[in-house]
Formats: structure tokens, C-alpha cells, sequence
């Protein structure tokens, strides 16, 4: 089914992700309904928003009444929730994308069956598990919550054996996954595209640099050899692929000495991709909104070499600075710059 | 003054023009606020509105309480709205700019004054002065009124002295100027912007196709030498400087065998420049932002040559094939397609 220009994409959350969703569906003619619990969402800006709590059926039910599809911008939605949307519009990407990467366990079983290499990993949620578990991956390794974790949250490394009772503590009961340490000499991360009609448009990688669990900076190209960049896009193709996934998908690459592993996907325009917003026709952005729209994929070859970098927290202090520099600023409508908070970005065309 | 992210930039219309200068004031966190007459707005759809009549002090007056700044996206602002307004925000473009460009007389003295080549004209109202004026002007020429006018509404072409009568009919009694036809080899616009600190930044100029009065298509580069590109580059600059002016102008060109000439100019951000969305780091909308903001100018280097091509009432129904080919196509979410109206445009990079 493809959406004609006026119909409504509904967006479950408001944060920057939806804002810059809503952005590049405004260029399509597409209209867009926010879902947010907080009635000044960085996206309410830009879009009409229903403002209700994840288990307000009466708020769900008319957003789910005034969309013509549904999409979301982050994998943590409540499953009643979702329960009660698909009732009233299509939800892409579908729910098994949702499933598999709302918890780690099941995504790392999910990739590893799919013949993708991970890191290793075992469930862990006693003592005894994770001391069997320790055995068998080694330390150092990094013990995370199975579900919920984002930017560094959640997530307990341990050096040698004699952390493992802080970590387990540092979980507060959650069911965990003990992941092995990856010896890995960078990053990268592919965004791809899948349509309803199974067409793919992968991005090329970016090169990722983390501080403190979040995202510092994304460079275009990645610097790694053009094989690596094929396989990279192939397994991100054969994971949406499997997942018979609708929009954009982003993975997450370690690469090692023997070749990638993927660290994590996620079923949602990725902070990895920004740089496409001024280095190709279509960006990540409306790449989403055609996929889930049934459009045509766009055209999301790069014409140039791009760096992305995050302002946290008072980084977006320095916009007059960055307003006199041949950089794309996007900021995000957020009136307190908390720390840790992602306030917007820049891009350089290299 | 430089206004922070959060601050609010009040637009005069919600039409095209105006939406997309509020997706690119999205982009830098600037809020922007909409009035216009209807409420169904094209700009209505990414930002709020405040729905009144030209003539609705009240609404009016709301509005200008709730804006750091004015601009607008059409330059036949009815005078009392702005005298309203300019007790509660600056307004960018200044009024000298709006008064120069609403009269075409106005326009042609203010460029013949500052010693830039404009086609010859002379103003008319009476059947004895249009007599007098196409004796010394010649046939064939177009009576033209003085205000109001847009996309070749409000004009009448006389080939001979014997469409004289006709076509001062055709104005209704409205004064009028007519102005001699100049021999162009192709017509030809610079977007230029200045900040009130006076820097300027202009774009690569474009060429554009006039069909039925209004734009098909721009494509830059134009097919004129270098010398002619920095000569018209230069003239807009001088406008701009004249003016004192503040934001994105449009400067129309007629490409002629003795030199430039001025066509006419538009005190807002313009069809012409559209293809910057695609081909530069800082598109025109947001120059304009930017300059009217008080931040300083971005880079308006073109990173490729474009092309862009208006979408014109019914023209809007091939979207579904443009979706398929390697364009950036915007569409302006308007409900109808009547005869005429500007539906969107699609930019392809070559």
C-alpha cells in the first residue's frame, strides 16, 4: 500500500529522532501525529502530538485512530501498547523487529542463528550463572540488563572475576546477559533501508567513536577496506532480510582481526546516520518515512565525505561558535541541557 | 542582537515560502509562528498559527507579542498590518525594502537610481500617457500594474500601438508602468543574503524558464560566462547594501547583449533558489533564518550542480514516478491542485 502525499504517519515518541522524522516527512507532503507522554516533545514542535502516558488506552485509541501507519523512533514500547495500535494501522517496522531488539538476549540468539558473528554471550541472572557464564567467556566481559539499556546505561564491565558480585548488583535483579569483550580496532555502523516490496538501500558505514557510552562522533567513509564496507552492508541486508523488516534499520559493527561482529541493531532511524541529512539526496530520515509509507526507496548515494558529531549536555553551548563554521548545526528544540542529553548536532561535508 | 534557539520568528503568510523557511528554522531550534487568513495553511502543518485577517488588530497584535522577530514570505503586506506590528518586533526585510519592491515604479527608480541597467519604463494611468509612453518607448512593450502583481497576473503585452487600448483595460484603472521588452538570450536570478552586520553570501546564480508567467525550471549553473555570473553576484550585492537589507532577496536578470539587466527583485526568499536545498551546505530558507535571527551567515557554497523544476497544478499527480527517480522531492501538503498553483518542485543534482 503506498501512502499518498496528506496521509498521516503516526510516531510513537517525540524525542529528536520523531523531530527529524517529522522534518523529512513535512518535505514529502506527508503528514505526521506525535505519541508522547511529555507535552513539550522536541517533535510536538514541529508536528500535531497526542500527549497521554504508554497506558492511556483512550490517548492510544485516538492516535491510533487518526494514523494511517505507525512507526516509532526508540524499540522500548510497552507491548499492550502496541497491542492496542495494530488493531487501528499497520506498525512498521513490525513487531518481531521490536521483539528481537528490545532484548539482547533474544537479538544476540537471533543474529548468531542468522550465521552473523557476535560476541560471545550468555544469560545470566543468579550468581551461579554468571560465575558458570564467566567461565566459559572469560574476563573481561560486560554484563548488561536484557532489556532497556541505552547509551551506556544498564551495563557493568567487569575486569577480572573479583567484580562480579558488583555487577550482578549493579543489574538490581533484571535479567542479564553476560557479553565477551570484543578485541576490536574500530566501529562502524550501517544504515539500511527495506521497503514493502523487499528493495534495500544500505548507506555507506560510518566509522563510530564512543565517550561514556554515548556517541561522540561518525565519520564518513569508515576507515576500513572496501570488503569490509560490502560485508558490513551485506549482513545489515540479510538481517532485514530476516526480519522481513519494513524502514530504517541501523547495526552496529565491531571489527576485529577476523572480520565483523555486530554489537547491536536497532529498529529505528540511528544516531550514526545523521551525517546522511547533508551528504545525500535522501537521508536516513526520509528513507523511513518512504519505507513505511510504501514509496519507492530514495537515492541515498553520498556525494561527499561527512563527520557527525553529538552536542551533549552543555555542548550546545557552543552554538555561536559553530554558527560561524561551514557545518550543517541541527539543534533540537530542548530547552534544558541536562548532562548526557543528546541537544543536536553538526555535520562537515569533507 | 542574536536570538538563542527557542526564540520565535514570526512569519507573514503560511504558504510554501513560509513552510519551508519553518523546517529550516527547525533545523537551528528556532521556533516560528505563522499568521495568515486561512487556517489550513501549507506553514500551518509544521508550525502554529495565529489564524486573522490582514486587517485584525487583534490577531495581530497577538501575534507580534509572541514574536523576537517579523519576516515574511510575500512582499504586498498591507502597510497598516506593519505599522501594528513594528511596535512589538523588528521587522526583517526593513520596511524601505518592502515599500521599494510592493511598486514596481518605486523598484525601477530605486535601481536606475543606484546606476543598475533595468529595461526602459515610464508610469502610465491615462490612454494619453500610455500614448506618450509607447511613443517613446516603443512596441512592442507590457503594461504592467504597479502593485499586486505576480506569476504574470496583473499584465498585458502590446505588440503593436493597437493593443494600447486593450490592455489599458486590462489594468482596471489600476496605475501602471510600461516597460520596454529587452532582447535576453535567457533570464537568469542571484539569492543573495545579508546579515545586519552587512556580510553578505550569494548564491552561484541560476537560470531560469519562464512558462505562462511563472518559473519551470532553474538550473545551475547557468549557462553564462564567469564574468556576467560575478557581475550579477555584484549588482544584487549592491541592491542588498542600498536597501540596508536584512535576509534573503531574489534579483531577476535579464541576460541581454549589451550586459545584465534588472528585471525585478523579491525581498523574501525566492522560487529561483530552491535548488540550494539540495546542492548546499546552507540553503536559502535558512540564510534567511539565519539572517534575520541576527546569526551569522552560513556557507552557501553549491557542493554540485542542479537542476529544479516547479510542480504546477496537476502536475503534482506524477509524485508516485518522481518517487521512483533519483530527485529530492518536496511537496507543500496543499489539498488542491487548482491550475497554476505551485504544488512543490524536485532537485536533481547532476
Amino acid at each position: 500500500m503506498t501512502l499518498a502525499p496528506g496521509s498521516t504517519i503516526g510516531i510513537l515518541g517525540g524525542g529528536q529522532l520523531a523531530r527529524m522524522l517529522a522534518l523529512a516527512g513535512a518535505r514529502l507532503g506527508l503528514k505526521v501525529l506525535i505519541y508522547d507522554p511529555a507535552p513539550d516533545s522536541p517533535a510536538s514542535q514541529i508536528s500535531p502530538q497526542i500527549t497521554g502516558a504508554w497506558d492511556d488506552q483512550a490517548a492510544l485509541t485516538r492516535f491510533g485512530e487518526a494514523t494511517d501507519v505507525i512507526t516509532y523512533e526508540f524499540e522500548n514500547i510497552p507491548t499492550a501498547a502496541l497491542d492496542l495500535l495494530e488493531a487501528h494501522a499497520p506498525i512498521h517496522p513490525g513487531r518481531n523487529a521490536l521483539a528481537t531488539s528490545q532484548d539482547r538476549l533474544t537479538e544476540k540468539s537471533f543474529l548468531r542463528d542468522l550465521g552473523i558473528p557476535v560476541a560471545p554471550f550468555a544469560p545470566v541472572q543468579t550468581m551461579d550463572k554468571l560465575s558458570d557464564a564467566l567461565d566459559e567467556i572469560g574476563a573481561p566481559a560486560i554484563l548488561k540488563t536484557r532489556t532497556l539499556g541505552y547509551d551506556g546505561k544498564g551495563q557493568a564491565r567487569i575486569k577480572t572475576v573479583d567484580d562480579a558480585v558488583a555487577a550482578l548488583d549493579a543489574m538490581a535483579g533484571a535479567p542479564a546477559i553476560l557479553e565477551g569483550f570484543v578485541d576490536f580496532s574500530c566501529e562502524i555502523s550501517v544504515i539500511i533501508a527495506r521497503g514493502p516490496d523487499g528493495a534495500t538501500a544500505a548507506f555507506d558505514p560510518g566509522e563510530n567513536l564512543h565517550e561514556d557510552g554515548i556517541l561522540r562522533r561518525t565519520t564518513v567513509p569508515a576507515s576500513v577496506d572496501a570488503q569490509t564496507q560490502t560485508d558490513a552492508k551485506a549482513m545489515a541486508g540479510r538481517i532485514a532480510e530476516a526480519l522481513g523488516y519494513v524502514g530504517v534499520l541501523g547495526v552496529e559493527f565491531f571489527v576485529t582481526p577476523t572480520g565483523l561482529a555486530v554489537n547491536e541493531i536497532a529498529p529505528r532511524v540511528h544516531n550514526s546516520g545523521h551525517w546522511t541529512q547533508a551528504a545525500c539526496v535522501t537521508c536516513q530520515f526520509e528513507q523511513h518515512m518512504r519505507a513505511v509509507a510504501g514509496w519507492p526507496l530514495g537515492n541515498g548515494a553520498r556525494h561527499g565525505d561527512a563527520i557527525m558529531e553529538n552536542l551533549i549536555g552543555s555542548e550546545v553551548d557552543t552554538w555561536p561558535e559553530l554558527a560561524t563554521q561551514n557545518v550543517s548545526l541541527h539543534l533540537y528544540g530542548k530547552a534544558e541541557a541536562r548532562p548526557g542529553r543528546k541537544m543536536g548536532h553538526w555535520i562537515k561535508l569533507g
